[in-house]
C-alpha cells in the first residue's frame, strides 16, 4: 500500500490531478491510498493559512505527495512559493529536483532542426540550497538609499549529494553523460565548490562522460542543440531557468513533469507538473493532464514500482503519438485513454 | 574626432575587429582615431598581467572601447572575466549592458513558427550590481565542511537608473513596451526592490506599456514567442542568460552585438560581440564579423553618430539578406562588402 498525500491545488490543478489518480488506480489497482489536502490559494484566501505545522506533520507521514498546481494572480508573490512549495522542498530535504524532458515521437517542438525522439535529457536540479535558501534582506526600504541582498548558500554536503545522484542516474542511462552547468567564471566561490566536487565525483565514475558549461552557453545550446544533453546537474536557480527552456524546446510545460525527491526516503518526495494553475483555462476541461500523469510516473518510480512507471510512460507515448496536430485536448478523455493504455 | 581604444583580444577577436574598423573608417572617414591595446589571454600568458592600472587610466581617456573577444581555454576561469571584462564594466560604471536581438530578414532562426523580421527586441541588462558584485567567499575549502556563498547586491540607485534607461529606450521605439524580468516569488528582497522601482518609473511613463515576468517564464517565452518582447529590463545574471537565449533564437551569437554603456559619458562605454574568442576557428578567416560590426554601430550611436550607425545597420541588413543559405562566410570579404554598403 502506498500512502499518497494529494494536494490538488488551484486552477487546473484539481482537473489534472484527477487524471493522474485515475492512471495510478488503473496501473496499480488498490495500491494507492490517497488523502486529500486543500492547500493553496483558495485556502489562503479563506483562512489566511498557507501550511499549518499540523498539516506539515501529517504530510510527513505519507510515502509521497502528488501536487497539481498552486497559486493565482491575487496572492502576493512569494506567499505560496516560500510558504508552501519551497517550505516542503526544504522541510522534506528534497534535494534532487528531477526534471526530465523528451521530445516525444508524434509531437512537434518549436525547433525546425530537431526531430521528435531526438531529445531525451534529464535535469538534476539542486533543491535545497543556493539562492533559494531565503538568505537576504534589505535596508532603508522605500528610500533612495535602499539596498537589497540575496545570498546563494552552497555546502559541500549539499553539492556533493546532488552530483552523486546525477552520476547514479547517468549510469542507468544509455549515453552515461553528465553535464555540469554553473557560472564558474563569475560566481567563483560557489563555482569552484561545484567544479571541484564534480571533478572528485567524476573521478570515481570513469564509465561516465562529463562536460562543463557556463549557464549562458547551456541556455543557448538547449535551444540550438538540445540533443547533446543526457543528464544535466546544476544549482537551484540555474535549474529553474534551464528546465523551462528544456520544456519549451520539447513542446512546452504542458508536458513537463517534475519530482522533488529525497532519494533516501527519510521524508516524502513530492511530484508535480511544472506548469502553473493556469486560471485562464481552469474549469473548462481543456488542460492537458500529461504533465501530471508523467509526474505520477516519477512517483511510481521513486516508490519502487519501476514497471508500473514504465507502463505509464509508455501510455503517454502512445497517447502523444496518436494525437492529431492542432486538435485541442479534453482533460478527462486524455485521462481515460491513458488509464486504459496503462492498465492494458 | 572619436578616440577609440581597440582591444582586439584573442582568437578570432583580431579578425572580426579588423572588419569593424574597416566599416568605421568607411562610414566616417578620418573621424575615428584608434589606439590598440594588447589585453587578453596572450598578454596574461606572456607577462602575468591582466589590466595594469596604468592601462586602465589610459583607457579612461578614450571616448569608447571596441573589444573583439578575450580568453582561451588555458586561462583559469575568472582571471580575464573578473580581471578585465568585469573590471572595466565596474571601473567605468557601465550600468547599461545593451543587447539587441533581431531576426534579420533573409536569415533563418531555429524556430519554425517565427518568421524573419518578426523579432526585434533589446535587453537592457544591469551591468554593475547583482551577483556580479564579487561579494562572496568560502570557508573550510576542500573539506567536507566547505561552504561557499555568492551575494547579490542591489541598490535603489543602481536599479532605478537602469530601469529609467530602459523606459527612455522604449519611448524611442515603435511598440513602447518594457518587460521587467526577475524572480520576485523567490528572491523576495531584491525582487521587491526591482518591482517597486519599476512601478514608480512606469507611473511617470503612461505612454509605455509594461509587463512583469519571472525569469523562468521569460526564458520559455523567448523560445516560444520571442516576438512578444520589445525592451526587456533585468538584472545582471538574468540578463546574461536571457541574452544568450535571445541570440540563439535569432540566429546565434555570431550575429549578437553588445554595448556596456555609461549613458552619461562620464566614462568610456565598451562595445563587443557577444561571442567568445572561438580558438577552434581562429586564424582561418572564417569568423563572421557581423556581431563585431553591429557592436561598432552601437558605438557610433552612443557617440552621437546616429546616422552613421543606421548606415552600418542597414549594411548588415543588406549583407544578411543577400547570403545564400549554407555558404560559409569569409571574414575579410564580409568586412569589405559591409564597408562598401555603409560607405555607399
Ligand atoms: C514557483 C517557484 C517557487 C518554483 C521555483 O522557482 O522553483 C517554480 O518556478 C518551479 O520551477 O518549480
Ligand atoms: C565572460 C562573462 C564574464 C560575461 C558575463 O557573464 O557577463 C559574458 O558571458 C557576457 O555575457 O558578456
Amino acid at each position: 500500500m502506498a500512502r499518497i498525500a494529494v494536494v490538488a491545488g488551484d486552477g487546473i490543478g484539481p482537473e489534472v490531478v484527477a487524471q493522474a489518480r485515475k492512471v495510478l488506480d488503473a496501473v496499480l489497482p488498490g495500491v494507492v491510498e490517497a488523502t486529500e489536502y486543500d492547500l493553496g490559494a483558495a485556502r489562503w484566501h479563506r483562512t489566511g493559512e498557507v501550511l499549518p505545522d499540523s498539516v506539515l506533520a501529517e504530510l510527513a507521514g505519507h510515502d509521497a505527495i502528488l501536487l497539481g498546481a498552486v497559486g493565482d494572480p491575487t496572492v502576493p508573490p512569494g506567499v505560496l512559493e516560500r510558504g508552501l512549495l519551497l517550505k516542503l522542498r526544504f522541510a522534506f530535504d528534497q534535494y534532487v529536483n528531477l526534471r526530465p524532458s523528451r521530445l516525444w515521437p508524434g509531437t512537434a517542438g518549436p525547433l525546425g532542426s530537431v526531430k521528435p525522439g531526438e531529445v531525451d535529457l534529464v535535469v538534476v536540479r539542486e533543491g535545497t540550497e543556493g539562492l533559494y535558501a531565503g538568505a537576504g534582506g534589505s535596508l532603508h526600504r522605500d528610500t533612495p538609499a535602499e539596498v537589497a541582498t540575496e545570498e546563494s548558500l552552497n555546502t559541500r554536503h549539499g553539492v556533493e549529494r546532488v552530483i552523486r545522484d546525477a552520476f547514479a542516474r547517468a549510469r542507468r542511462r544509455e549515453r552515461r553523460k553528465v553535464t555540469l552547468v554553473h557560472k564558474t567564471n563569475v560566481l567563483t566561490h560557489a563555482g569552484s565548490l561545484w567544479s571541484r566536487t564534480f571533478e572528485a565525483v567524476a573521478a570515481e565514475h570513469p564509465d561516465v562522460t562529463t562536460e562543463y558549461q557556463h549557464v549562458d552557453a547551456a541556455a543557448m545550446f538547449l535551444v540550438t542543440q538540445p540533443q547533446r544533453y543526457d543528464v544535466v546537474v546544476t544549482d537551484n536557480l540555474f535549474g529553474d531557468i534551464l528546465t523551462d527552456i528544456a520544456a519549451a524546446v520539447t513542446g512546452g510545460i504542458g508536458l513537463a513533469a517534475s519530482g522533488c525527491i529525497n532519494p533516501e526516503g527519510a521524508y516524502p518526495s513530492m511530484f508535480e507538473p511544472v506548469h502553473g494553475s493556469a486560471p485562464d483555462i481552469a474549469g473548462q476541461g481543456v488542460a492537458d493532464p500529461v504533465a501530471a500523469v508523467l509526474s505520477a510516473a516519477l512517483l511510481l518510480d521513486q516508490l519502487g514500482h519501476a514497471d508500473a512507471a514504465a507502463r505509464v510512460t509508455d501510455a503517454v507515448a502512445t497517447e502523444l503519438a496518436g494525437r492529431a496536430p492542432g486538435v485541442p485536448v479534453r482533460t478527462a478523455e486524455v485521462g481515460d485513454r491513458l488509464a486504459g493504455y496503462a492498465a492494458g
